[in-house]
């Protein structure tokens, strides 16, 4: 952590930084320059605040030298991590398309689902049962009943199941049926919820917040894997911004950024980040192009009729186009699909 | 609900959507302009989604009419909501300053927060037990023995006290000592959270999420209120933008528009929006004049050692003097504080 | 257009908002539901604006049905707009690579650069004369002299040039020059230069604001092409977010949503977006894969020594590393390089 | 400038850097952490660009440790700049109403607004003749023939004149009416309209960017500043956010935090930050509270005909109410109006 003093600060309000420094069991290094003094402090400073000097006198501003996370950092783990998952490996060679309706609605409905995803050669199904929603008065999923549908659609088909836990005390049910635990877009800093899915041996996908920098998406994932659980995989979803004919903005250069600053792997979800079906495959595209380790993609074998999300959900035989254009794109880029 | 063709859709796909809304147990209503076919739905639009008209043939865009909030609308509900608390009335003509420590950290210091509080004339007492913290490691709260200490200094100062709730196990701990439940930024659409405070009897501070919408705001309002719990207030708390010299970017305009769209008292916190003490007396001044019920500020004893957010909490110095300009301020403004 | 009224507005506010759309010579439609009156207004609205229905008692909030944009419309002009430059064909089946360094800052710099370019099979050349800087003390380009060194590589190498103008008095000047004149980020509202450069017969490459909507990057559009030049091609560069650890964030999804809305072609310049030349490579593919017409690439043949933005430009090596990668993402996605 | 290599940089990356500094006739500091080296750079700085370093192998990051504003930094020049105008003092103790119509439509309108406006005690009107407007289908101002009708004003009240300029070669019309010359919002950054305000002796009023950082106001600030000008004033109108009920979001914190870090004055627009006139007076006297020095408020005699901006122009008898409200929130801060 780095002290940099306002412009001719005087010599106490230095001293009395330097001794803070040395207070807090830290070292202090001293450098003038031609305006300003600067004050380094040496250790570990994971457990320093930068208000802990922002707030003393004379001092101008307070810059941290380590990145805050630890576990995630590829400074640490240099060594991409592989979640192996029902014969896929996320993080490794292939490029792994997640896909599935966006809220289970009925059995008809998640079985055809199903079933067209299997035919394209899919592996990952994924499909709400607990949805958060902007509206307590929308569509909020079947919940418990959901679950069971997934569970039986999992032993039908041999899909394995990614499905969203929007509380600690639903974490032991959910996962009795999901393979993959996914923490959504808004509860990525409910950190009861991080640290209870962190305590089960179930690899969670983990959505980027849609007002969150990469920096605190890495720091939620720090929650998880602090708490024991390493199979941590990060998906961009779109952020917030003032551009109104997308619903988000993708922010696709996260997929290179995050795969230098981190080990996990990367997924890209084009439907919220687009919210609009006729936008999923260009931005499906992009993601894998970019370096992207998967897709997570909503997909109705009816989208029309869906209870959530219709407008962002793709139809069968546009999933199917797309997978054919995305394979193209993956072999471009050294990838498989 | 209105729903906007494209140009020259041809006549089957602005009937397909008129059998829609009918299927759905709505009328439509055909306007046709000069380029242009529109297409009204008459009914409560509340229990439909744009999607479902956005996905199908020629549509171009579907624009609400309602508002998509009910209970916390100024339209269903004309006259300001009052909270009692302690003597206090939140929400009538009084401006409500609640503050103290960012955290308790130990019984001298909230004590002395207390104490320093009381002084000045305040009645409701505010400081966190858990704290949701971007990092796992830093400084977490005391978690339940720091509730005890607030139930001590509760008995003692006869102070009101604000604290938050991180998850629904722990409402019924929580609602044991608290007056006021404090739901976080953070959590703002943590919905099962909602609901759990929307199941007691105690009043409900919901701050804004940092990306958040007002309507967003309202319609997390909206889930609380809908589980049978009508004290809510709400508390503007700094959104996220570009600009990197503020912690986050005070939107004192939310003020005067919330005022409009809802009968809830709104409440601003000057201390995250601004990240710095200096900057918490101006902010507050801002927010009084713009007519906000009442403050919700982070003052310490000790800003200097506290363990958490440091750098914005006032000291007990500047809060009394920050007290009397807010003083001549809320007169002003034709209120009293 | 479509106003909305309160609800329970009075009659007589309704009877006010029909006379005025009557007074303004257009066709009112009147439509009541359940809660609300809404009123239609039928004629040609682009010479409307919403505030002058905002304004009146009882109005909640006017709706555009059109789109504010025409010339620059898919709607009036159906087929892709394709711009012949020196070989290339803007807009149709083959992706442009339009590369070279930031700054024209010496011959030796700019001959080296465009020999490299050359090499790698380009055509078109960028580098900046008249530089837009932050601040007043940075380098701020070479000026007339930089478009005299443009002048000679232009008929030494027989590249096509793309150069900034930034005042309308500098227009006759460098389109002296220019094959193609860029209106940067910074200028894409200043409507004087639009239409300046609008008066001559010059292909214009318009950056989007970093602060823009693509609505009114289109506007900007509609500027230079109502002015009588119809030679546009948009420019997506990274808009400003809340993210840092990029320099802005590229959004990549108004490639396809610009490509939908106008016939005009879409650039990106994936050097501006990312700030940092590591990243280039990852964001051009994804920009290429999500069906861009071409890129802007900053290329330096000595990064480490540019005296402006040398973090962000790209050397030769791996320019030419990435051309061949760009090339087998532009067949994936059946389009050539 | 600080360089943080990054962590295990081997010894000649960091000896590369070390070099490079001595090459550009700076002094460097090495400094050894636990994890990481740093590098301080020590001179003066603002000739040093961060790209210069974070190009090279090893860096992890570059950070400046001076502001990069000097002319109107508080620590070059800690007195405030006051700016007098027909008899006011902009930056003093009273705060300065400046207020007009958005444009002049009229010589009746802009009569009739200055006779308001002289009743109502105001010195300095505002109106705008030439008018930059998103769209080129808009009322784009009466251009020379409205600055005509101000300079008969002018005479006729003896009021002083604020009005935009829009493009280098109209400053020396413009600046023959006009005592204070308007830079709006979409030119923040056209650098050549910059100098040419700097090169005249009126007062500047400039106007923050709707997406521009306040180090970037003070830059803006700086272009004029270097070229010969130093009576500046800054203008926070509104930023650019996710947030649709108001047009902008006025970023109230920019007053204190720009008193801190500059001597100009500092004035805010509530107009285009609210785009609604029942939310100026609110957000005004906010402005007041907060520190602000001024306000730039557009009045029209009938909001309801107004050719541009209607919604958001406040009438006569809400502006005198206003001038009202806003004389007893200046005294409860310490100033007068």
């Amino acid at each position: 952590m780095i002290v940099i003093m306002r412009s001719h600060a005087p010599e106490e309000q230095i001293q009395a930084v330097m001794d803070r420094v040395v207070e807090l069991g830290f070292k202090p290094h001293r450098s003038s320059g031609e305006e300003r003094t600067i004050i380094g402090i040496i250790g570990d400073e994971r457990s320093l605040q930068e208000t802990m000097f922002e707030i003393m006198d004379g001092v101008e501003r307070v810059v941290r030298v380590l990145k805050p996370f630890k576990l995630s950092s590829r400074d640490f783990h240099p060594e991409d991590t592989v979640i192996p998952i029902n014969g896929c490996r996320i993080g490794a060679e292939k490029v792994i398309v997640i896909a599935g309706p966006c809220s289970v609605e009925s059995r008809d409905q998640i079985f055809e689902a199903a079933e067209v995803f299997k035919e394209c050669g899919g592996h990952i199904l994924r499909a709400g049962a607990f949805k958060p929603r902007t509206s307590p008065y929308s569509f909020r999923g079947l919940g418990e009943k959901g679950l069971c549908l997934l569970a039986e659609v999992k032993s039908t088909f041999g899909l394995a199941i990614v499905t969203e836990v929007m509380a600690p005390e639903q974490v032991p049910m959910v996962a009795g049926v999901a393979d993959i635990l996914q923490i959504g877009a808004r509860n990525m800093q409910n950190y009861n919820l991080l640290e209870a899915v962190g305590r089960t041996d179930r690899p969670v996908l983990l959505k980027r917040g849609m007002m969150s920098t990469m920096e605190e998406l890495l720091m939620s994932a720090e929650y998880i894997m602090s708490s024991g659980n390493q199979q941590v995989m990060l998906c961009e979803r779109g952020i917030r911004t003032f551009e109104t004919y997308t619903r988000n903005t993708l922010d696709v250069s996260a997929v290179p950024v995050l795969k230098e600053l981190t080990h996990l792997p990367v997924l890209v979800d084009p439907s919220h980040a687009s919210g609009k079906a006729a936008w999923i495959n260009p931005l499906s595209r992009a993601a894998v192009a970019s370096g992207a380790d998967g897709l997570l993609v909503e997909m109705h074998p009816h989208p029309e009729v869906a209870l959530s999300d219709g407008g962002q959900q793709i139809a069968p035989l546009a999933f199917r186009e797309m997978m054919a254009d995305l394979r193209r794109v993956a072999e471009a880029v050294g990838r498989t699909l």
